[in-house]
């Protein structure tokens, strides 16, 4: 039975970049393998950033992630989900991971080096990242990672450290494999600014719980095929964001009937993306009903994760002290 | 009330370097401060150090140095004496305090860069010792570090980050002060080849729990004064190691008797060592019986060393529970 590993940054409200790219995946993946599907919401590795870390958000934002993800689908009691800094192992394999990775080889990553080149001052959390990610994931022998493409390098490094432990202190852990989720879209952001980010602030986004008005505001004003100028010019769904939409949102009818409509110019723009925030409505409305359910009971959450931290502890105590006694700690 | 902390590396049977540097202090530290004496055998630190941590070595060596701590007379019913690994806040608190600490200025620690040269490939952990430390001293709001002088760098990294996290999350860790034992002796090896020091090989040291014969058999060929080349050559006591040694293990009459007899040729080199010998036997025996029999009785050290750990964590489990609010972790 293969064991899922997937880290989730405690980044407050997702977008639907990331309910497409990710939450949805693990829903799924949720129902096939139940609590060998391990999800956690990584607040240790948000503290590398101290940008993103304000310590008055980090545990709202946490918690919103949680509800986020529950309201999409992910049931808690069927899947592990917790909070990382709710289960200290793994900041304990991490330190034993950092004495086994070279300086060099954490130089090397691609991701330290792009963060690291906008800092005038580089903190050793940053650098020491992927050897905390590589304990996320074995320390419950997970072998299976969905995670984004820009993660290879790392997941790379992880199934070297699982090597390199197994060398020095015999057979421990499994070299896990990244697996891509193939419905990871590249979806644009509504500014038509490139792709949806959060880092490119709110104006790139639309939240998943983001109130329906202020999701139509944007696309009232997004971009569509600038060769649309007059009502009357023909367009280009292949070259407008808000078909890119259409095609998550709206159903096999709808997405011909604006695809027909805008190239004979028999529809407008304005039409076009009422029809989309007819699918945004269908889609969004019970996840952001669910949600406001769980906010209003947030012991429900608070409960859930306690759980969630007690079932990974549960897998991961065991293998800590597999990894203590191989490694030559005095045990008692 | 100050707290003191103090870390001891795991390096098996201390010898008479170990002792008169260390060991007698924390002993008088222990009955100054009592519970508020914290020492820990640190063995997260050892495995930095690949050469020095075989793991079917680290965990008898760990125990030897409990072993050694208690036969020199620290009370495990009186200080709080523990295994670093039995205590994981250490690595949640350094994980933290890497998120805090520029890469920049660990790369600058001088032991990291006198280690790693001798590197071909350099662990991270090795760059990470100072953080490690640092959450070492601060998860006990230690105020007060008896160490070696070489670490007086680190110990000033330790109060930087204090002053980070302080000024970043609110006024929570002292700075600590290092004390630097005075009696701390730069005690030459039996060898003759400079300071005693295990790295050199058990030719240089004579250990505290080495058997009596053993060390008579590196004293009788100890050099000594090379002026002495006969009997009846003068001697220089000052340019003798035996002689450091009486200052040592001799009684007043003892070191004047061997002072004048050097200076005088009254007596021999060999005379000088046998009346060394008196004293060091009537120094080491009752430590090496109280070895003998806490070695006789390993439960006793167990049981006591999981006593410490619990004392440990009951002082750093609320210190704990306080930085993981200020960081802005979740708590349940």
């Amino acid at each position: 039975m293969p064991r899922v590993f997937s880290g989730i940054q405690p980044t407050g409200e997702p977008h639907i970049g990331n309910y497409f790219g990710a939450m949805r995946n693990y829903v799924r993946l949720g129902e096939e393998f139940g609590k060998n599907s391990i999800y956690c919401v990584v607040d240790l590795h948000a503290i590398t950033n101290p940008a993103a870390s304000d310590p008055r958000l980090l545990a709202q934002r946490t918690f919103e992630m949680a509800v986020a993800n529950f309201a999409v689908g992910l049931d808690p009691s069927k899947v592990t989900f917790f909070v990382q800094s709710h289960v200290p192992e793994h900041q304990e394999l991490s330190w034993i991971f950092t004495t086994l990775t070279p300086v060099g080889e954490l130089e090397r990553m691609t991701q330290y080096k792009d963060k690291s080149a906008q800092l005038e001052s580089v903190p050793a959390g940053l650098l020491m990242y992927p050897a905390l990610m590589a304990a996320d994931i074995l320390l419950y022998k997970a072998d299976t990672v969905p995670v984004g493409e820009d993660q290879t390098q790392h997941i790379e490094l992880t199934r070297e450290i699982a090597r390199k432990f197994n060398h020095a202190f015999g057979e421990t852990f499994p070299e896990p494999r990244a697996v891509y989720n193939k419905d990871a879209l590249r979806i644009p952001g509504v500014d038509g600014n490139g792709k949806m980010g959060k880092s490119k602030g709110e104006t790139s986004t639309i939240g998943i719980l983001e109130p329906l008005e202020s999701i139509w505001q944007k696309l009232r004003v997004a971009p569509t095929d600038p060769a649309r100028v007059r009502r009357t010019d023909p367009g280009d769904p292949e070259k407008c964001l808000i078909f890119d939409y259409h095609k998550l949102f709206s159903d096999l009818d709808t997405i011909q009937t604006v695809d027909a409509g805008c190239r004979s110019a028999g529809i407008g723009c304005i039409d076009c993306k009422k029809m989309l925030m007819t699918g945004i409505t269908a889609h969004l409305t019970p996840i952001q009903e669910r949600a406001e359910t769980l906010k209003a009971d947030p012991d429900f959450v608070r409960d859930a994760l306690a759980q969630g931290a007690r079932e990974a502890r549960a897998i991961a105590q065991p293998i800590m002290a597999e990894v203590r006694e191989k490694v030559g700690f005095l045990t008692l």
